[in-house]
């Protein structure tokens, strides 16, 4: 079992490292790579030797942090790992095994962190594990440099939805009022993270919309993608995480659904819920899981099947909270 | 000419005041409406009877501000304008022309402000109107309630389009901590503000992103929405103006156009520019106007002219660019 850490013991642990590997969670978002890149910018600053492991490729849009990842030129004497939940998702590839087991030190802002490091400095009210750094900066006395600043700002401005998501917290403005003073470029920031949509994204986003479809008087809404469809419009599976939102932003819709076929035939389910509708309980019935408000689950067959089967779940679960609430049910499909 | 009063001077007139009607701007937004309520309770709560007059009606999806309107049940004798940068902008209904001429205080952010009232406070450099209400209700020694913090939340997060635009600042977020902290809900406010697109306006957006069109090497990208398509989906004006931010936000696209049919069969054409191409050079030589990256002009006659009119100028701006920039230019339709 782990030992849990406050921000001072990980800043302390810091100082006393050198030769420092930090680890990223595999298919890398803004906040594995915002938080590898301002610790490794951070140790440097405070002369040590640092580096970033991945076992994918950093995504191109992230260019602008100059992410020092490690290329063998030092033996690691310190592992460190950023945003990583649980030990299987570091991946498998570019020799991460070889210091997944053997983590130092966890910092990371997911309360179901699973314990495998030495110590975890955990905080599942961040809403981002950069938000966390910023607090952890200041106790390592790190002058967060507008580089530092600009991996920050990625991290707890994509791990939010640029401050959309109910993570946002009053400590969540105050670290994004920190390192906007630090020198972090909003504007730039901004515009890369969250208006740069590909050709084959918009594409992909239009057959999506093309798709949707209502159920249960309007109360869930559904859109899908085929395999040939995604592969048409040549995007990778990340690329269309968010898409998952949409049906749900409509108005009055209390389930959204995103089927997108995966490459076996096999449907990717995200169920997206609002108010009191559980989006666990839906997906779990398919062998799925997740989280109150977002869960996913996979079912194999062709579309009217996955179709068929997520939407009866849907059914029985408007019909429980219907039945909870003791209101009449009324549904249709 | 009018008094520039500072934060303090504003507070103190104020403070002095009773019988209070607060003016917002035609076709009001968050941000006018979100200054009025926030004001109208913070006087209250000193015991001041107060009430907000706009020329259209609130929003419906304002409702949960519970916005004071003005009923005829007290005679003003101190009218203060939020948000409201030139007498144009009162509108004429509701009788607000009968008090638009005598405003005795403007609390506004707009650099450009005309100055029609005898005192104005004016802070260019604040995101929204709401962000300085945010100080001046400090000034004024007044709590913020939770009722308050989720007016002027409202006003930050609609005017900043939800902290992503290049108007936020270090400031901007700390106010949002500000009002978080007094209590506004962000979760249902981001819900309400930017989860909840109507059926009509997602057909408006499917049909928009069915009209994707491409131009000079994909630097341009345009979209169009005929009026029987718009009054089809039964969709107001309003709903239709973000949608103006769709083509720029394509990866790579510079010139953004989105042309909207007008009833009288005329268009109305957005430009939105990235980088150094000025949207205002583009729109001035149709006989629009505006800002440098967000401006926009009217042409009459059928959706062939409009496009070949605007992408003639877009087609000049690019060369101006290129040239400027000593580049060879490469444009094709």
């Amino acid at each position: 079992m782990t030992e849990t850490v406050d921000c001072r013991t990980a800043a302390a642990r810091l100082r006393g490292a050198d030769k420092v590997l930090i680890l990223c969670h595999k298919n890398p978002d803004g906040d594995t790579v915002g938080s590898a890149g301002a610790l490794c910018k951070a140790l440097q600053s405070l002369g040590r030797t640092a580096a970033v492991l991945c076992s994918d490729p950093i995504p191109k849009m992230y260019d602008y942090m100059n992410i020092a990842t490690f290329d063998g030129s030092f033996t690691p004497a310190f592992v460190v790992a950023v945003d990583v939940a649980s030990i299987q998702l570091f991946g498998e590839k570019n020799n991460v095994q070889d210091y997944a087991a053997h983590v130092q030190l966890c910092i990371d802002h997911h309360s179901s962190n699973s314990g495998y490091a030495y110590e975890t400095l955990v905080d599942g009210t961040a809403s981002a594990t950069c938000e966390l750094l910023v607090e952890l900066l200041d106790e390592l006395a790190v002058p967060i440099t507008p580089e530092i600043a600009a991996c920050l700002y990625t991290g707890i401005a994509t791990d939010t939805g640029c401050f959309r998501f109910a993570s946002t917290s009053a400590r969540t403005h105050k670290a994004a009022a920190r390192v906007i003073e630090a020198g972090a470029d909003v504007e730039m920031l901004n515009a890369r993270l969250f208006e740069s949509r590909s050709h084959g994204r918009m594409e992909a986003e239009r057959m999506a919309m093309e798709s949707l479809e209502y159920y249960f008087h309007d109360r869930c809404a559904l859109i899908f993608l085929t395999w040939d469809e995604i592969s048409g419009c040549g995007v990778a599976g990340a690329e269309l995480e968010d898409l998952t939102s949409l049906p749900r932003s409509i108005e009055g819709v209390e389930v959204g659904l995103t089927l997108r076929q995966q490459k076996d035939g096999s449907f990717k389910i995200s169920v997206r819920t609002s108010g009191e509708i559980d989006a666990c309980a839906i997906a779990r019935r398919l062998g799925g899981g997740g989280h109150s408000r977002a869960a996913g689950c996979e079912i194999s067959g062709n579309l009217d099947n996955a179709k068929h089967a997520i939407l009866e779940e849907v059914r029985k679960e408007l019909e429980r909270h219907d039945l909870a609430k003791s209101e009449p049910t009324e549904l249709q499909g």
